[in-house]
């Protein structure tokens, strides 16, 4: 696909090694299609800001710009905003993490985060060990610095203890460098799973173990939708792992403010890291959230976030439950945006999607949550953004696309093989 | 100076090799101490946003979340705000660039789109070739990406050719390769000087026949103090060349908006890359920039920006020209924020930064806009941030620290060495 464009590029042997994995996603041009305003998209994770009164952060914006314009329009400190990172602990309170201001890193979005931990710690060769799947975008950024990504399995409770285990003595054996095991442990992004406590402990020990960072990474943490944000996994190790938050999904995705907490040697490198990748972070974006955080209930609009998404997951479970045809299983997600969808055998979401998207409905095919091609029976349906009533008639619009597909593969045995469309290697911010 | 805490820092063995080029500097404690408002402080580059006027910004802000908030809140393109990228052009047309707004990759901040840059051309061990002495900020990218940096010497305007060319050449004999060459044409960071339209044509042209791509970074272009703003290289080749820009200095830093223009192919890679490291800029901060430049006088604004850094321009060189003490020379910036300052012979800046701090004067050092040692007879002033008379005031106290200085040379032969306070590889946002 890139091959056209490279033929006249003066520039192709310029290039550096790293350039050569960063590949657009095939199914980029799809998903313009199915941006569409007729097509239902269970394809993007984007928040449903729309929930956030915009009377409140009118007002926020006014008061910040009237009463702290001149620091807000300057540059600040590239560990961020000495404020807003105390806030951050009242935030990160909520899933058990205690911390110094001094340890949180205020970066562009949580992706950043993930970018600098993963410059600071990772020469090319280095292994990562994700989840089986695991989020696009942190795939993204580990193939980026050039690291080699090994899937470790998941069951209902994530990640697998025992395969994680096995993962690491492969590594030993074989020589590798094992630098970070990077998990998703609450509301899985995109499998839609959560690490009970007992799981988080298991992986805590056998990270420990190894001597290898825990990455835990959290952006979905406050919205459970039912009883206590789960405890995070930094919550019992300050120095065994990095814990990446975000305001995304619990004010708004558009402000790009997430955070790192980090161990003091490793917070160092990350602030460093992170002067050099932007001087510093938006004054205006963090004083922003800090100026809401201040000012308005924010606790009461997470609830009402988590209500939201409830309805949603709800409509997008009760319809799967009425209308899927037998063979198709998916995950119960506990909160979060994302369920995994597992096709009956013998079917291909990524062959399938555009089929998909002629039919008027979207998804992500697991493909582009792997890096080594496992996924085609799978995709992610995210709930987060249509109304319920949209999601149903999404839901049963896949419905009738893979009735089709069985009765194809019943009569001919296979479906029609489209041209396949492979993954994405790279983030895009639709599928984020 | 990092022993202390590395010895404590139980991953110390698991950084990758790029972060052992993460120095913190080492005069970031002076600069605490700096900050203290009894100090006049001629070391920040920070612009003087309280020019703008706060409530055109306010009821900028208000009208975005009203009319635009739910697109204000959400995620983005990787690549930037598309009518943004459209009214770039209108920007960037001022210096002579014409584009298309896909060839416009929007960053947060001009220092992003630098990270960018290097990290999708430069391999560990190539060559970036800079000018003598170039901005920290950029220093510390291509050191964070383990690129070796080389000096060429500038005159009154700019870069050298013949010294460009000679060392284009030793490269090559040497087997090396020579990847970017960067240069800031207009209102040089720190040197203070521009390079004339003949000059910028012959470095033009001897980056085309070396076959090396040319990183231009344009933050003061509209920033001069007489006629039309210069030229910029960019305009006489679209292929050649990576012009970045920014609205730090034009609008207000804090936003965190600048972008680059780019050669098609480059520009495809730059947004992958640029997806992998935050997923997309702010769509607040981008909307606030696109509604600002839409709705108020921005050309306006800018004019007022050029006549309060002329005065303070002005100011400063009024003062050199009354105070300092002979053998001390300066160069005259016909805009942007900077003076390049020489002291007498025998003097050292570096060593002289805590006496200049302790007569509560505050600059940065030379050596820090080099990679290899050079520049302690240097130092930059900045005029953008302090108010007229205090310049004048910061001036006669950095005069009298001077006076000092050679009085202590001619009686000893030699100043007092402190413990040699080295630059900084990184930039730190109070240097910006």
């Amino acid at each position: 696909m890139t091959t056209a464009g490279s033929r006249l590029d003066p520039w192709v042997d310029a290039y550096a090694a790293r350039a050569n994995a960063m590949r657009a996603s095939e199914i980029r041009a799809l998903f313009a299609v199915a941006s569409r305003p007729e097509v239902v998209s269970l394809a993007g994770g984007m928040p449903y800001v729309q929930a956030l009164p915009v009377d409140m952060l009118t007002s926020t914006a006014e008061r910040l710009l009237k009463e702290r314009g001149p620091v807000a329009l300057q540059y600040g400190s590239g560990q961020g905003d000495v404020t807003l990172r105390e806030q951050i602990l009242d935030v990160i309170g909520e899933v058990g993490v205690t911390a110094h201001p001094d340890d949180i890193v205020v970066t562009t979005g949580s992706q950043m985060a993930l970018d600098l931990v993963t410059r600071v710690f990772c020469d090319p060769g280095d292994v990562v060990i994700v989840e089986a799947p695991s989020y696009v975008g942190a795939l993204g950024v580990f193939k980026a610095f050039e690291c080699e990504v090994i899937h470790v399995a998941m069951d209902d409770e994530g990640l697998v203890p025992q395969a994680l285990s096995e993962a690491l003595e492969r590594c030993e054996r074989e020589g590798k460098t094992v630098k970070l095991i990077y998990t998703i442990p609450s509301f899985h992004n995109p499998a839609g799973v959560t690490q009970g406590p007992e799981r988080r402990a298991q992986i805590l020990s056998i990270a420990q173990s190894a001597g290898v960072l825990l990455l835990e990474d959290d952006p979905y943490g406050l919205l459970g939708f039912e009883g206590e944000p789960p405890r995070a996994i930094r919550a019992d190790d300050a120095e065994g792992v990095v814990y990446l938050g975000s305001f995304s999904k619990t004010i708004a995705s558009g402000l790009r403010v997430g955070w790192a907490v980090a161990p003091h040697g490793v917070r160092e490198k990350l602030v460093l890291a992170a002067e050099a990748a932007i001087l510093c972070p938006s004054n205006y974006a963090q004083l922003t959230v800090s100026e809401y955080l201040a000012t308005q209930p924010w606790r009461e609009q997470i609830k009402t976030f988590r209500e939201v998404y409830r309805e949603r997951r709800d409509a997008l479970l009760e319809s799967l439950q009425a209308l899927m045809p037998e063979g198709t299983t998916w995950t119960i997600p506990a909160g979060g945006f994302y369920s995994w969808l597992t096709l009956p055998e013998g079917l291909d979401a990524t062959a399938m999607l555009p089929r998909a998207v002629a039919n008027l409905v979207a998804y992500v095919p697991g493909t582009g949550f792997y890096v080594d091609g496992q996924g085609r029976q799978n995709m992610r349906l995210s709930y987060c953004y249509p109304e319920p009533d949209r999601i149903r008639e999404g839901v049963r619009r896949l419905a009738a696309v893979i009735e089709e597909e069985l009765e194809l593969v019943q009569t001919f045995g296979t479906t029609h093989a489209l041209n396949p469309v492979t993954g994405s290697s790279v983030p895009s911010p639709d599928l984020a």
